[in-house]
């Protein structure tokens, strides 16, 4: 290709100050080093955690960056021995890599992979330490690995899952978190059996993703659990026959909920990131057996609590991330799901604006009719 | 048997008032009504469960009541109905009831059973929600469905497990709390494998039943902690093979145990009761996949907390009652397995008291080196 090895010039949207607008800039992309891999982004979503970072609140939140994390492209070009991908190669870039050779990736018991953290966590890259952004000259950091609001951006070799070029990208970006998060949740943290009485709170992307995996791991009771009931309707597309607003009932929502269901749900999620919601999941789960899945994030510094008896008497308190999922071996599964109508993507999809127009997206985002806005990025 | 349909005036050890000491009486004890069995109390052993609600800080304590709920001995007599046992049936009463019958039983999930519990959780039978003790006909409450405290006591037919009658009943008396507690935590509920990592924090006779059970499923390392460092001595012959004791560091707990196994443990186990203690082992456990239990009872009202990040990033929270173990299928299991010298009980027993030195008995419970007394109530 005419642009490997060299840097190219591209429209990004940068982060420079918590909070403020972010700027439609050009941005320097390097070529992508031993290891790396430089990817023509094409579509991508925004999802609540580049919302939390560019708030402020996150404090390992680095600016200047360049946000974004759910997307779809092709590769541009590959750097010394990346041997999985090749330019032209259309692949999701994943948050969470997967490496196949650390400790955890050999447990066999985790998604989490440990081999990039140390860079991806303080917004650079492996090899050198450094960004391979810069604008004028000065380096701007990278964000989960991924930081995909740029027409071009590079990441590391195992967070590349390669996917069947016939998927549409401009739907299967949302295979890069919301939706493979509330899918894993229920089908690789919790393990819902057919039968099971589900909880759900908070019915966005997340909730409702989680939703449509209960439903298809056959739970009976999926009930949806929201401060918005306009939330309902479109719930019940995804799975939700049930509808609880706690702002409809004196009774704390685990109480509601217990009474609901004659002792408690078997499964419950958090999908909102509120820490007092959370410990109403767990509370409302049924004794002996009922297990809580924390999936939404909290803001930093908040703390879960219950009372030890809660667990003493049976229920189980765990967390997903990207739910659970292996990322370069199981998003080009999901995407073949996808493709065979087993899983919804396009259903997710409320709005579709232009990279340009990523603030009025991250505006949209805040709103309660928006579940994904997707950007297109030429 | 003469006795049989007949009151039985016996000694008992009745708790008049929290923390005022136990009054050794003459106690008449009614005959078993439906679905109930009288047993001569052979031996009982004091918990740390009996300590607490004698203290008056169990919010759910009555008095006067009998206490005691480790134990052995003989049925006397059967009421209506009582099929599974028989008069001279050696017996061991159990705390966790299990009817095979109830929601609980049949959810093949859990060991808890719900079917006598809304009368053994106020001190009195099911079938005339009265008790079967009195003084001068006073009635005297019921503690846990089992009331060892006592030369006879009463207890539902579902709270029995019938055993070995060649089993010493001075020893397998331990069976019915502390040891399978342990044991169970780790079998049952943690599932620990081969090779796992572990940390046991209390080593008590709970900590020291989960060493044992670590080792007979195979971890390498067993890392016991105690704030009391003579207790390496002994915990090394249940399997545990490190020792920190927390007040020999200045850095938190969980730190110390994050550095010495590269990441955290497998499994930890909490076998104290202290809610600080709990997040500690939570947060000592690898990301990914460390699982903590539960096993300590914290005073009523004390609430564990943790970062929900904690559990985002793949630990497990569990608890456990009774090891998670089936009460009258599987303790008589426990028994055979300590007659074919697979499980150690002997070894528990630091001291050897009769009924009537209960008081002195407590007071042992207290001190640093005592794991179970067991009483002799003849
Ligand atoms: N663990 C992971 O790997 C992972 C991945 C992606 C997203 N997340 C997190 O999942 C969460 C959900 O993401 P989303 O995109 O679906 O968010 P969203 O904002 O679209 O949905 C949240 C829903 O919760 C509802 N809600 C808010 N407060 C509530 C309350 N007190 N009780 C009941 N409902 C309430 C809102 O009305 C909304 O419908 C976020 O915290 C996000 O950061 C986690
Ligand atoms: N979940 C159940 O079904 C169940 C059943 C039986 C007992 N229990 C509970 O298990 C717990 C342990 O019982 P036990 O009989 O072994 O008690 P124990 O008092 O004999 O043992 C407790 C041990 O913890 C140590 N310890 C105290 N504070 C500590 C700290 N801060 N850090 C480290 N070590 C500390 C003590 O030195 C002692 O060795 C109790 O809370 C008891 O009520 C629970
Ligand atoms: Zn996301
Ligand atoms: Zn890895
Ligand atoms: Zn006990
Ligand atoms: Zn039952």
């Amino acid at each position: 290709m005419a642009t490997q090895g060299q840097v190219i010039t591209c429209k990004a949207a940068v982060a420079y100050e918590a909070n403020k607008p972010l700027v439609i800039e050009d941005v320097q992309v390097a070529p992508p080093q031993a290891g790396e891999v430089r990817i023509k982004i094409l579509y991508t979503a925004l999802c609540h955690t580049d919302a939390y970072t560019w708030s402020g609140k996150d404090p390992e939140g680095l600016f200047p960056c360049i946000l974004g994390h759910e997307a779809a492209g092709i590769v541009e070009s590959v750097g010394e021995g990346v041997k999985d991908v090749q330019p032209g190669d259309h692949v999701i870039p994943c948050y969470q890599a997967e490496c196949r050779e650390c400790k955890f990736c050999k447990s066999g018991k985790t998604n989490l992979c440990g081999k990039v953290r140390s860079a991806t966590g303080v917004g650079v890259m492996m090899n050198d330490r450094k960004s391979r952004f810069s604008v004028n000259g000065k380096p701007i950091y990278h964000f989960m690995g991924t930081s995909t609001f740029s027409q071009y951006t590079v990441v590391h070799d195992v967070s590349v899952a390669k996917i069947d070029p016939k998927a549409p990208l401009d739907k299967v970006c949302l295979l890069g978190c919301g939706v493979p998060t509330g899918l894993g949740a229920v089908w690789n943290t919790a393990k819902v059996e057919p039968g099971s009485n589900v909880a759900i709170f908070g019915l966005g992307t997340v909730g409702l993703a989680v939703a449509e995996g209960a439903k298809t791991a056959g739970a009976s009771r999926i009930i949806g659990v929201d401060i918005d009931s306009n939330k309902y309707e479109t719930a019940k597309k995804f799975g939700v026959n049930e509808f609880v607003n706690p702002k409809e009932h004196s009774k704390p929502i685990q109480e509601v909920i217990v009474d609901l269901t004659d002792g408690g749900v078997d499964y419950s999620f958090e999908c909102i990131g509120n820490v007092s919601v959370m410990r109403a999941a767990l509370e409302c789960c049924h004794k002996g057996w009922g297990t809580s899945v924390i999936v939404g994030v909290a803001a930093s510094g908040q703390e879960i609590s219950t009372r030890p008896f809660q667990l003493v008497t049976g229920r189980v308190w765990k967390g997903t991330a990207f739910g659970g999922f292996k990322s370069r071996t199981q998003v080009p599964w999901l995407v073949e799901k996808y493709m065979n109508k087993e899983i919804k993507v396009d259903e997710y999809i409320t709005h579709n604006l232009t990279l340009g127009e990523i603030n009025e997206a991250f505006h949209l985002l805040h709103g309660g009719s928006c579940l994904r806005c997707v950007l297109s990025c030429e």
